[in-house]
């Protein structure tokens, strides 16, 4: 049998260059992130209202963006983590509350 | 006239191999979902930490997101609705509050 | 020094036709909004559970979602701005809430 429970978790979305996909994704591998979906191709500009007007990427840089639902507990290593990457490139994380299906199993 | 309302919805995002595309939007359509975007091409690894790092889809698979906002009322069904699918292929389903614009007419 | 600080700012979904893409952004940023990441080529169908069945879009029409953080002020700009645009033509705005890694330096 199984039932339906929600887990609250936070949802990160990490966008940066396509180029640093590798290095991003070794980053998550390495604080436990256990999965992760991209999505390709993206365009953008501008600095997502941070940064005074410092340009972080020009539109016709391929972006990509990184989503990963993860335990509040691995918000901060995360962040960390891209610090000093985001200090010498483009780019923005974003942070959100959402709720992820759980299946859980009950043994008869 | 026109005047600017939003409404509280949750958003759903759904992420599955993109093979089960029209399974996946035919079950929202029976269950009354009135509207939805995708977002193809997805590439993926990992379980979004759950599953004990059970491997959800490998890079290589082909995922979508299927975007949904819909009433607080939709979300069992459609998580129930999902649960027999889920419970043999990959994926995951994210749930998360939004405000949706909603156009309102008044009449003079 | 680097610290990093999270900022709560509004998340800002505009999904409407690619052929708008560059109205939009110019609204953007004449509304102030200093950068914004655009998803290409996305499908979808139907209304977001809004306008009562009203079909907003095919399945065939190729659509983008704009994605911006901005502060809670230009909320309502923001949908003000769209709203004549969204009279006649199909989409949907989502906003929700987010927090967004801004970087900050201490001089020591």
């Amino acid at each position: 049998m199984k039932n339906l429970k929600l887990g609250s978790l936070k949802k990160i979305e990490i966008i940066l260059e396509g180029a640093y996909a590798a290095f991003a994704t070794d980053l998550l591998d390495r604080i436990g992130v256990k999965g992760y979906t991209i999505i390709n191709n993206l365009s953008g500009k501008g600095s997502h209202g941070f940064h005074d007007g410092h340009l972080m990427f020009n539109e016709d840089d391929v972006l990509i963006m990184i989503i990963a639902a993860v335990p509040e507990s691995l918000v901060s290593p995360i962040l960390q983590g891209f610090a000093p990457f985001y200090s010498e490139h483009s780019g923005v994380v974003f942070i959100s509350d959402i709720q992820v299906t759980r299946m859980v199993k009950f043994s008869d």
